[in-house]
């Protein structure tokens, strides 16, 4: 069957988890820039956070380096929404 | 060094990606509920497909079925968002 070089397999796993990652910048941009995150589902970003922990021990114990890069990268970024979402909850609950 | 069981692994992946992939359910089941997108970052999940997508094929290429499976979740469920999304943004500016 079809292999790539192992060097281009990971060059694609190093861009997936760019877009991937990335993308939840883009999430906490709009929510610092407009300060509103009614509609940003907290949920969400607390069970995507559990699973992005797990998803960086099975990458460790896999020994894939752009599941630990992207995964590690990942969790800080929802981190950071995560915090906007609490933040600016509390100020349109307290207004 | 420390090596789990390969079936644990697994379970492991399975685990993990349930967890990241339901979180995306809850996103949608909000935006569904509330029909308000407004804070949601279109952007963001443009670019999150995109990533998915190509960690979709990382999985296939690395025959790993915890990246496959969940991945194509996710595709589905995010793909379910950007729809609400472009949906109830055209409804709200309409207004």
């Amino acid at each position: 069957m079809f292999m790539l070089p192992s060097t281009a397999l990971t060059a694609l796993g190093l861009i997936a988890g760019a877009l991937t990652s990335f993308s939840f910048a883009l999430q906490a941009w709009r929510s610092w820039r407009t300060k509103s995150v009614k509609d940003v589902s907290g949920g969400m970003y607390v069970v995507f956070s559990a699973g992005v922990l797990l998803w960086l021990t099975y990458g460790l114990l896999r020994h894939d380096v752009a599941l630990i890069v992207w995964n590690a990268l990942t969790l800080v970024l929802v981190a950071l929404i995560l915090m906007l979402k609490f933040r600016y909850q509390q100020r349109s609950a307290a207004k």
